[in-house]
């Protein structure tokens, strides 16, 4: 028997590629890891689309109850555990690989696409970014992130920021917080930043802009990430960075 | 009429997503791009699964004619420019999506995996990877990748190099040549790395060792990559690191 990690890609039930379909169709039980990211449709579409019916697996599942629920299950029956994006964003699935491992469960890995790679949509060369940093919901005594900006900044390297989510509350970082989380940190609020929503979508956002002025545009699509490009940029780059200022 | 640019993932003919198959289905001609990456597929396999023929494009294509031929067919036809892991991993594909925009052609843009995210496999944390470092077959006066790498390094970040290749003459760089080009280049030859082959595939290669060994390791699968982990690992990241060494 087999658990399938199966990566859903960034927005609908058809970003899933035909091998994560077919491993959902070989699957008795499905589960949804609803936790660390959110696409833009719902658990009905998903399900009328696999036909199939889906358990949706909250933090306390995935992190507490893996061996007891979805281990003990993968030993005697397919087991699919579908995940937003590609498969490991989160170290929380490599710890359910690493038991499965343990447990000698056949584990087969399905990728798909990735913020990581998909904000190379915006222009900016995906090679020039430096580590990618989450700003949390309680920023008020955070200062890390705005360091870390700071060392890919100096290096001349863009940065994507990746805003906290809380879906089972419909809660979410806006990339205005998070220009205000670096202003108030000392980032120049003149440099330039790159505000997206919904990529992946078929009509992503991608406003570019002074990091200053996204402190006051609200806009109501999520998931939103806020990306502060490099001081030197390629001459395409910046051309692309134009298009959607 | 729309200009599709498709992400085919990092394997086969069923690493395509759902919404890629579909816009193929749609498309009078369809291209594929085959000098930025390599599939452990045939262009046959691809023709039969699809049921469209297609038609390979070199960079001469990509790059130099562009404008004259795939932009100007996308004007009165639907026309896919399937790429291989995620769209935008090479900026001749920015340019490409910017000529199509003041073209005012309209372009659809569908996501896949991309080896940026997939090498969360390892068990490494994709947030704490630095830059990726591109390294060439002609590296003997080369010293920026080892220099971007010992900057990498001493921010404790983990740092992913993407190999050369050359699929139109079959030629790929090896971890085992990159490996010896930083040893070469004045990275400590006991430090630990981790080489892989064909991530993405049912049965990846992942191997943990010394650099130093991996001078001597000849592995003919491809396409191959080298990780040098940071110093400090969390703990999670090093009990998955065991498990391949």
């Amino acid at each position: 028997m087999t658990l399938y990690l199966i990566g859903l890609g960034l927005n609908d039930h058809k970003d899933i590629t035909v091998k994560g379909l077919e491993a959902i169709k070989k699957s008795d039980i499905i589960y949804l890891e609803n936790y660390t990211s959110k696409l833009n449709t719902t658990q009905e579409n998903l399900e009328r689309f696999y036909g199939k019916k889906i358990i949706l697996a909250d933090r306390n599942l995935v992190e507490k109850k893996a061996e007891s629920v979805i281990l003990d299950e993968a030993k005697t029956k397919n087991v699919a555990l579908l995940i937003i994006g590609d498969v490991f964003g989160a170290t929380t699935h490599i710890d359910l690989l690493l038991r499965a491992k343990k447990d000698k469960i056949t584990v087969e890995i399905i990728h798909n696409a990735s913020i990581i790679s998909a904000v190379g949509i915006t222009g900016l060369e995906i090679y020039k970014f430096g580590r990618s940093i989450s700003i949390p919901f309680n920023n008020i005594n955070v200062t890390s992130p705005a360091d870390r900006f700071k060392n890919n900044y100096e290096n001349n390297l863009h940065t994507l920021f990746l805003l906290d989510i809380d879906p089972e509350n419909d809660k979410y970082l806006t990339f205005s917080e998070a220009a205000e989380y670096l202003i108030r940190n000392g980032v120049d609020k003149n440099i330039t930043a790159v505000g997206c929503a919904q990529i992946g979508s078929r009509n992503p956002l991608i406003n570019v802009d002074d990091l200053k002025n996204f402190k006051s545009l609200k806009i109501d699509k999520f998931p939103q990430c806020l990306i502060v490009p490099a001081k030197k940029l390629h001459f395409i780059e910046e051309e692309a960075l134009n298009l959607y200022r």
